[in-house]
This record gives C-alpha cells, sequence and structure tokens, in this order.
C-alpha cells in the first residue's frame, strides 16, 4: 500500500475506534441531569482531529500495545483536552463563540452547564483511565493530573491570560506552549507508551524528545493557520489571537520564519525516532500530519 | 479522659493534620504562574471545617490505617471539595461573595483565575490520590472520580440549577442531595477505609449506610442553619437559598420537622456502626458533631 494511503486507513480507524470508545465512555444523553450530560457530549463528540488519541495509539503500537489497550489513555486525554476547550471558550476565559464548526457548548447550553460539563469531562478523564488496562495505574493517573493541572495544561492557560497584551519573548512564550497543549501531548505519548511493553530509558527519552518537538509543532502551526486560514477550514474563530493582541510564534517570528520553526520541530521530530526503526513509523506519520495539515 | 475532650483533641488534631498534607500538597505561592497557585491556596488553605478529611481519618481508623496512610484520600475528598466551591461560587452558578468569612475566590482573584484554580485543584485531588499508599489505586481514583462527576457531586449540582424556582418533592431533594453533597462524603469514608485491612463485604455495607445518613443528615442541617444562622457564625451568606427560592429540607418540611429529621438521621448513623464496637466511635462522634454543629 502507498504510504499515504496507509496513513490515511490507520488514522482513519483509529479516529472512528476513539470515537466509538469515548461514546461509551459518555453518559448516555436520555438519562438525568439530562442538559449536563448533552453538553458533555456535545463538547466531546463528532468533530476535533483527535490529535491526542492518534499520538496514544501510536506511542502504543510502537511499545507493542494492542488498540484495545490503549483505548482508556487514548479517551483520557481526550476528554482532558474536551474539557479544556469547554473552559477556555467561557466568556470569563477567551469567550468565543464558535468551535469545531459550531457554536462553543456554552452558547448552546448556557455558562453554568458549560461550566459544569467541563468539570465532569476532567473527572470522566481520570475515571476512565482508572479503568483502563495500564500496568501501573497510579502511575498513569499521576502523569495525566499534572499534565493537566497547574504545572501543566491549565498553568499554561493562566500564564496564557496574563500575556494578552503583555510582551513575551520567544522563550516565555515557548514555555507557555510547552505548558498549555505540550503537557497534554507529552501526556498523550507516554501514556499510549506505558500500555506496552516497558521501554528501556533511553527509548522514553527519545519518545520524550519526540513529543515535545511535535507538541510545540503543534502550536506554531495553531497561530500559523489563525493567520493563513478562514473560520470555514479552521472550523472556529480565525484571527482572534492577533485582534486580542496576544503574543504569537507568527508574531514574534514572522510568518515565514514560523513555518521554518515548524518545519524544523518535524525533522526534530523524526530524528528523535531514528533508534526506533519501523516501529516509529507512525508517530513519524503523525509529525509529518501535524505541522503539514490545513486546519 | 471525658468523650467531649478525647473528640475535640482527636479532631483537632486532625485538623492540623490535614491543613499541613494539603499545604505541601499545593503549589508555593511563590512560583509561577502566581496568581493562579495563590488561587488554588486560598481556596484550601485557613477555612473549612475539613468534614470530609475527618471522615477519611475515622473511617481509616476503623480499618486499622493509621493517619499518615489515609492523608493522601483525606487530601484528595478535600481538594475536590475545595475546587467544587470555587466553581459553585462563580456568577454563572450560585454567585455568591462570601465563602469561610472571605471574599469568594473569584472575588479576590477574578473570575478566569477562579476558574482554572477550581480545574486545578481537581486535577491535583485526582494526582494526590493517586501517590498515596493505597492497595488498589486505581479502584481508589474510580471512586473519587465517580463521587465528584456527572452521577455524584457535580450531577447534584446540574440538579440544584435547575431546581431554582422549581418544585421539587421530598424525594426529589433527597436524590438531588445525595448526589450533590452525599456522594463525596460516601467517598470520603470508602476512600479511608481502603487505606486500612480489607473489610468484609458487610462491613462495607453497613458503612456506607452510616455514610449515606450523615451525608444527608449534614444537608439537612446545612438547611437548617441557612434559615438559623448568621453570616457571621456561618462565614458564609445567610438565607440565601430562601431568597432565591430553591426548596430545602425547611421549605419542604418545615423548621421543626427538618430539625427531628437530622436527629433521626444521626439515629441512624449511629445504629449502621453498631456492629463495629469501640473502633466506630470516631465516627459515631463525627455524626453527633455533624447534627449538632452551629455553624
Amino acid at each position: 500500500m502507498n504510504p499515504d494511503l496507509a496513513w490515511a486507513v490507520w488514522s482513519g480507524e483509529r479516529q472512528r475506534r476513539i470515537e466509538g470508545v469515548l461514546e461509551r465512555a459518555l453518559p448516555p444523553d436520555t438519562a438525568p441531569p439530562l442538559a449536563l450530560h448533552r453538553a458533555m457530549r456535545y463538547a466531546v463528540l463528532g468533530g476535533g482531529k483527535r490529535v491526542r488519541p492518534l499520538l496514544a495509539y501510536a506511542a502504543g503500537e510502537l511499545a507493542g500495545a494492542a488498540p484495545d489497550v490503549v483505548d482508556a489513555a487514548a479517551a483520557a486525554v481526550e476528554l482532558i483536552h474536551a474539557y479544556s476547550l469547554v473552559h477556555d471558550d467561557l466568556p470569563c476565559m477567551d469567550d468565543d463563540s464558535l468551535r469545531r464548526g459550531k457554536p462553543t457548548c456554552h452558547v448552546a447550553f448556557g455558562e453554568a452547564t458549560a461550566l459544569l460539563a467541563g468539570d465532569t469531562l476532567q473527572a470522566l478523564a481520570f475515571e476512565t483511565l482508572a479503568r483502563g488496562a495500564l500496568r501501573d495505574v497510579g502511575a498513569a493517573v499521576a502523569v495525566l493530573a499534572a499534565a493537566a493541572g497547574a504545572e501543566g495544561m491549565a498553568g499554561g492557560q493562566a500564564i496564557d491570560l496574563d500575556a494578552v497584551g503583555a510582551s513575551l519573548d520567544l522563550p516565555a512564550l515557548e514555555t507557555m506552549h510547552r505548558m498549555k497543549t505540550g503537557a497534554l501531548i507529552r501526556a498523550a505519548v507516554s501514556l499510549g507508551a506505558a500500555c506496552g511493553a516497558p521501554l528501556a530509558a533511553g527509548e522514553q527519552q527519545a519518545l520524550q524528545a519526540y513529543a515535545a518537538a511535535a507538541g510545540l509543532a503543534f502550536q506554531v502551526v495553531d497561530d500559523v493557520l489563525d493567520v493563513e486560514g478562514s473560520a470555514t477550514t479552521l472550523g472556529k474563530t480565525a484571527g482572534k489571537d492577533a485582534a486580542r493582541g496576544k503574543p504569537t510564534f507568527v508574531s514574534l517570528l514572522g510568518l515565514a520564519a514560523a513555518k521554518e520553526r515548524a518545519e524544523s520541530l518535524r525533522v526534530e521530530a523524526h530524528a528523535a525516532l531514528a533508534g526506533f526503526g519501523g516501529r516509529g513509523r507512525r508517530l513519524a506519520e503523525l509529525a509529518d500530519w501535524i505541522v503539514l495539515r490545513r486546519h
């Protein structure tokens, strides 16, 4: 099979798979409290690129884990991601009205229900991970919680809020993004790998180097697309970061240099996988996909 | 030692103990992101009755667990409770300005930081529990997550929001409170007990019966104090439920019958402990404290 087609088949299969896993993990929209359950499902199902679950499945495959063993970890990282989007979109945060081509959760369900939907999706992430088939559930929960919390994703969001109208330099911007989006992407890779056979310390370091590069590349490309894309292709409001005076890789580096940075991070991600040979194939393809995507 | 004095010593020791455990679990207020860390500490430290940690320590003691083995579970339930208060007080929820005698978190730190503080306290709860010394961390995380999530505390809050101005009957009100406050209280008892020697199935059922009665009693007494108390003794806005047209045990039963209900739940909690003999002493005293408290 030609490599592009093989990748399309693999990623399409995993995207359909995680949709089913998430669907079964979520509470039914026929049981009370109805509005809350519906808001949870609305925020999670039927949208999103599922980058984090794909990273978990690919890292699991590298470590020899079958998809069904990775399901819980893949769903858990996506549930954390989904909760963070619901809360980030709230009026007191980014105040966004469009997400994945649909009205944001609080526009559709009201602020109080959206707040609770985010809260319950976070709890569901930990419940799903805890009920999974990982060797060391305690370590896995600690990894996910640290990635989601004050030293990870939510801490990065706090720095991001403080940075509106401020002049972050490039190292500060990178630190913020390594927390805000990078921490959960690194967790997706390490939790996926933890579903398989134990890796040597050097292999774990290589995987983390891959995840760090891929995670930062993801954010650089997001900033590029925010300038180049439209709401139609992005499914969310375009140009919003610039309009808010938020520092971005494009505002600090310029558009051409930001694209070069994304490309060099893609090369860095590939290099980190060199020692894995064919086992790193899906992760390498994922790095390509992250950098070359149009939305 | 006279029983009242022994109880005062035991509960005072545990309250000081959990303050130290929480203090060490929280991020320092000297490291960035500063506002987020300060808001987290503000929401957790220096206030609160610590009912849930006391229940965890008492249940642990019943199962033969030393306090240091219970610390993680006790802190985790209190962190979940603290996060829920921060989010419940937000303008889009109960819109409260006073909590534990201080301005609420969003009044002190702004809405965005308070939202993130709640989010990060929830993550910290699971991280703390996962790093604890429990025999089966996966089961413990699943119990806490289910108690906090859509089928527990946050689901109860969703029903509560829907109930403003509506006419819940007594069974519906009890169902709501068994979720909103009862689920986390039951989790505190079962997680504390899980820190000790395994209990027989009948003993676990007895503990859950105790926790269900004590949890409901806690809420009935809250409703009574909301009518009888003042902001000075309560440390929070008094009379707010009635002012909002929220159904309460007092509005449904009348003040005298609500007090009788609390007393009968206290008796029910004691009865559930009968089979434990002296091992149930602290839990019995806790039920007394819950029902006889003045704030």
